[in-house]
């Protein structure tokens, strides 16, 4: 009888697992051959897409396949202990203190992990995406399920455990804005000042570089601040998600050289901490 | 016996998620119509608010479902267990004892989803509301159980696990009120410069692009804070809640223009830190 | 027999609840007959005096509606079980360690409930109280079990659980304190300004705006510090709770004037960092 | 039998509560009656003295019922169930997981209360005392034994959970020091600059006003600081509790006129942030 | 029969500690030969590379020889409590506690300890790599199950705990990246400085010095920021993991040679806070 | 025969204790008569000295007839319900979970003692030894089991937790070190300011005042840093514990005094924070 | 029996711990021995080496005993318990609570014994190194299990729990490094000045009081930062440990002399954050 139930057990195992990955193997097989397809596409993260719905199917695998083999191990001891007459209920009890044991000694590890796969299921990130976690910054290269692996910009690898990650930020979804703040001399007619700006944006959005990168009409939300001398006003333009920095030093640069053509005069930068303000 | 059981709860949980289910789709439904007939209104927020609604009413459907599976299958359970002739105090301490070690494994996923179902109950937020939590502050785009999804201004999606909503800030209820400090040089007459003020923010209201959003009456609440050849005055105007930035861009550029016209002079900016105070 | 004990505890429940709520009925009513003799009171803050009544007598009596159902509902379960020859030690353990994993599961929930009853009992704060609490000052609109409302002086709505309100201030409870530090070039007669100061205060006094609002005597409390040519006198005044801001702006202001009159030269402001000092 | 057990310790409870209320009613009625006799007294805080005395009595006796109640209810309920002929090892089993489920979920209400109760036992501080605590500073208005009142400068009334209290200072407490740092150009005889420090602290103690504050002998530590031009000097000395801050502004009012009439530069303020020395 | 049960126990063990020991000191070998094949290889971190290959192998040896153990222990014992007739539920129960209590009890080693094994298994980092955790950066010296070694520039020598690495940054996998800001006068032409930045960077990587060391094209990515009188543009050029600071610095020389010869005047520098760098 | 048992214990406790009084007694007499021969002895801090040793003794005293009188109590009462015939595992067992619950509940306060206890024994510091502890520096006044009182500067008597004393700094034990740091204009000879520095330091030490503090050579460590026209030199030298800060202010004059008369000038303050420094 | 258990119990004891005394002893001993004949070296940490290697032996040895004794008691127990037929399971049941009950409450005890020992065995630091944990540095005087005592350099000895040590820094463990950055003025030839700055260290490296401490080729590594009349560079040089901070301030005062006989003009300080430094 025991024999019978450990043989069913490893038979039911091993097709169950086999079904999941031949599923995994069929949607990343899916996910390639799109990608072949789309190989004429024009959206730069296009790779970063495909591999990471092949990664995530990937890693949903794994967690799936570990939780069969765990879930039928569980119950086919049961069902043995059963039929060997032990007791029950003092099994459970006593798996029940242990895994309470095991759980407080190992918290962090349950943290991380069940963080992990709730952050795969929710698609929170994928390859290839820029995220913002704590103090850390850069593109995701490897979503595993206790640790995020982010490439910063100046190439360092940071390791973060999942459970740490607490908010997080994602740069790539939807769409960026871009916000450029300039400070000139409040003695200068601010109208004229708002008009340059905007048109600098303009002139960018027809330039053949950023024409795809800005998605909306630039605007000037106004006077952010204003002091003896300086006023900073704000110009905000929608862009491609992760464009927005490019586009950013791009209107910077355009709005400096129209501002020397009209002869604006630009403020001397203070050296205080800035605030937020939406 | 046990059948019976089994067949019963069956019937009893589809019965009871469908009704819950139909109520759900009846309220949103009507929810729809309502967006439907007010179409014509001119609140901007409109399609926010109705969203809100919907989610909210989809969001407790899906954790009531859940619940009633949950409910019914422990009682079920239970019953059997007790038609097979366990002993009910052991099995009843055995689950306190792993949901408890659960509990304690998991206790962070417990705390998020928790606060999630709370804070959804007590309608703290919706979708489009702009919330700050923490250093983060957004638009809200989706509220879900375990993390909600702000996207702040420059277009970064935040994930933001509910459990860590120890504090939430809401601007998007009730009203909002707009704060400007204008620091100028303190030999002028205080009197004349509150004056200006309060006529800038007059002319504000009256102007057709702000007259809906300031909804009280402008008034100059004193001088915060006068130093050798420096006074800080603070005018406040109550508006539509999230128009207050928009306001106040807009009363500071009406100031500037009318101190500039009376030649009154504005004090120079001081690179320090800022506290708070009413 | 059992029927009878369920009877009974119904009937039991359905008389206390009735009490309570009848309690509640009557001391809301004997509150709001009290506001319409109160009408002509001069007070400011009356109406939200007995909003708070209201709300705090409302709040307690839900807290005591679903303790006197749990209660009978436990009294009630054990007494039933009991009889059905159910071993008691056996289910109090089971109880008991249900209870914990519970606790332990939703220790932030039974964290801020607490604290909740327990700020309510101690009538801490009320609705219309001017508080602060973490980086958090605004007048409460809300008290509740869970969670506090404070909407911030920029009305925005804050959502504080309960829990997490480690230190609370409380604004609005029998007096204020209007502090304005004056900082003067320090080859000045001293001592003339300070009586300069304490007259502008008494002026104030005088003046029908601020008869009411000053409750105690200026003083000029002294030399808070000196420096090359700098020195700050600090000088104080009781007030009503909450007009304290009002009145230092009023002084400050009235205190301006003067000195110009007398021809007193202010300090510059300095660009520091300021700690506290009794 | 049963109740012969309910009747001893209703009447037991009724005596102990009733032997220790007398004894803290004849305790106040001593401290009242001190306090007649002591109206002569010049102690500025002896009013604070003796509510603190009445206070603390009162507060002991809140807990002592309390406690009396609890200890007669939890004995003569083992003695019931005993007679019952309940298993005594299975109910003490129960109600320890039941106290420890409870301890838990309450735990910062088990905090608060405890510290609390240690605090008062200890005298740490008393109603009148002038306090400090994390970051709040004023004059205590009540000792409980789950939060403290302290009354901040600014009329603020702060509710500090007992539990949160981790170090307290105590400024009302056996004697107090002023402290002042003069920062005078460096080019100037610093010897003489001590000795008219000493003199101003001097005269101080000699004048009306303040010769019961001081207690102790002036003393110039010596030389804080010496830069290019700048040298810091510190002038201590003892006075009576709380009085420290008026004694520090007379002395430094003092010092700068003598300063003046000596003819004695001081240095400019920096614009830095002090850390502290002994 | 018992005798029977330890004897086979040790001899297991012993197999297959053995057989563990020998497939390490196999890989560990095949190391060795390879490294000494490799010897001719020019990769500045070859010995590292080995070193750290060789470590990692006898750490997971060292993890797995006790796990051998340990597990081989604790089944021989329930064998030989079941052949004893001690109940095995009860003592499973026991253990399950005790674990429990020391789980709790040496919950930071515990910790540790699991972080370190983990850290291994994924390879995080090795012997010889520049990581940052914390505040703290160095290369790494030893990478230990509970501690990890990091030598600091200074020569320090940082004893980490594992579990207190939260998030590990590794800046010798893969790739660096060098990123220069340049700060220049904002009256120049600044499209000729931005093409003189990246001449500098291509005439860095002709050079001998550096040829190896750059592994992209440099990208001046535009203006990070203007004001008044300054604007700063960023350079940023791929490297060879922890090459990019040298790079950084051959940069600046390089780029400063060109700015005097081109007569391009860099702005001064603002007293700002500053992060770190290698 | 219980009876027995529980005078047998009254006895025990009652002689232990009388034992433990009397060797505490007696010590403390010792001490006295110690201090009494030992008053024409020099050391200023020898009544604290005195005090400390009596503290220490009366301190452990009092924990240790607690924990005699706790332990008899418990054995007694072990035995006693050995004799009513109760199971004395399941005592045990309850009496185990009712302390887990207990010192989960007191969690704080078992800390607290714990760490009180151990600083006792380990003799950290006594009454009059001036330490520092997280931002609190002062006296010791008072060694309790749950708290340290700790005088500061300016007369706040501090109440410490003794659980919340992660590190402690007690500067009265072996010597102190006094740093003097002066930073001269670097266009002088700075092997001359050197030399005139150790001068100063010499003609200290053979100064009456300062001859019995200073207990090493003065000696110049070196340039700490040299920046265009500035120059930091640090003088250190040993002295008797407590005395450094004192020893510093006397050096810093007698240098100013030296420099003044060999003509070297000193720098300028520069108004920034200042790190720690070996 | 039980006799016999205790006698055995008591022998056994006895003689491991003797076993283990002499071992200690004879290391001792050997270390002492060795002393005595390396009196001639001329490493100046060599008492320190030897009293590290001493103390290590002792503390290593009083845990050692201790645990003996411990696990000795427990088995003689277990034994006697048995022999009086006393339940082992329910024995170690309660035991198992208990421990997990003390372990709890001593929670803090237990970490820094834990971490103690274990810092011990991995030799992390001894007597006489200078390490840096959190935000203390100094010597270390006393390594014990709980605390570790550290001299700061101004003579304040720090009590440090062996728990609260998560990252510790150890500065005499094979080499340190000098860092010594020049600021100067931009408009000269840096390549001349690099040059300078090698010759300054390699002049100090020939000196008689250096020779021995500097071990490695000095290096300049680049231009740190570069603005507008400001240039850093930073020259590097391993020396024996402990040795930095004397070999940074021996290069500082050598390159200003070589830079003042050179005309080369150093820049002036900015008045910006400092990190640490020995």
């Amino acid at each position: 009888m025991i024999a019978a139930i450990i043989i069913c057990a490893v038979i039911l195992n091993w097709v169950l697992r086999r079904l999941l990955m031949r599923a995994v193997t069929q949607i990343v097989r899916g996910v390639k051959r799109a990608q072949d397809v789309d190989t004429t596409s024009e959206m730069q993260s296009a790779p970063y897409v495909n591999a990471r719905a092949v990664q995530r199917t990937r890693t949903l695998g794994t967690v799936g396949r570990v939780l069969i083999t765990w879930i039928i191990a569980i119950i086919a001891m049961i069902l043995i202990l059963n039929q060997l007459g032990v007791n029950l209920g003092a099994v459970l009890t006593s798996a029940g203190i242990v895994a309470a044991g095991l759980a407080f000694g190992a918290q962090n590890l349950v943290k991380d992990i069940l963080n992990g796969i709730f952050m795969v299921f929710e698609d929170q990130f994928g390859v290839g995406d820029y995220v913002t976690t704590g103090e850390i910054s850069g593109t995701v290269e490897d979503v595993g399920i206790r640790v995020t692996q982010v490439r910063a910009i100046d190439g360092t690898l940071w390791f973060i455990r999942n459970g740490e990650i607490l908010t997080l930020g994602n740069s790539s979804q939807g769409w960026g804005r871009a916000l450029v703040d300039v400070t000139v001399d409040a003695h200068q007619d601010l109208g004229n000042v708002s008009e340059l700006m905007v048109e600098s944006a303009q002139a960018l959005m027809r330039s053949e570089k950023y024409a795809r990168k800005v998605t909306g009409e630039p605007e000037v939300l106004g006077l952010e601040s204003v002091f003896g001398d300086r006023a900073t006003l704000r110009l905000a333009v929608r862009t491609r998600p992760e464009a927005q920095w490019e586009v950013q030093r791009g209107i910077r640069a355009e709005i400096r050289r129209r501002f020397k053509d009209a002869d604006i005069k630009l403020a001397d930068e203070l050296p205080k901490q800035q605030g937020g303000q939406k």
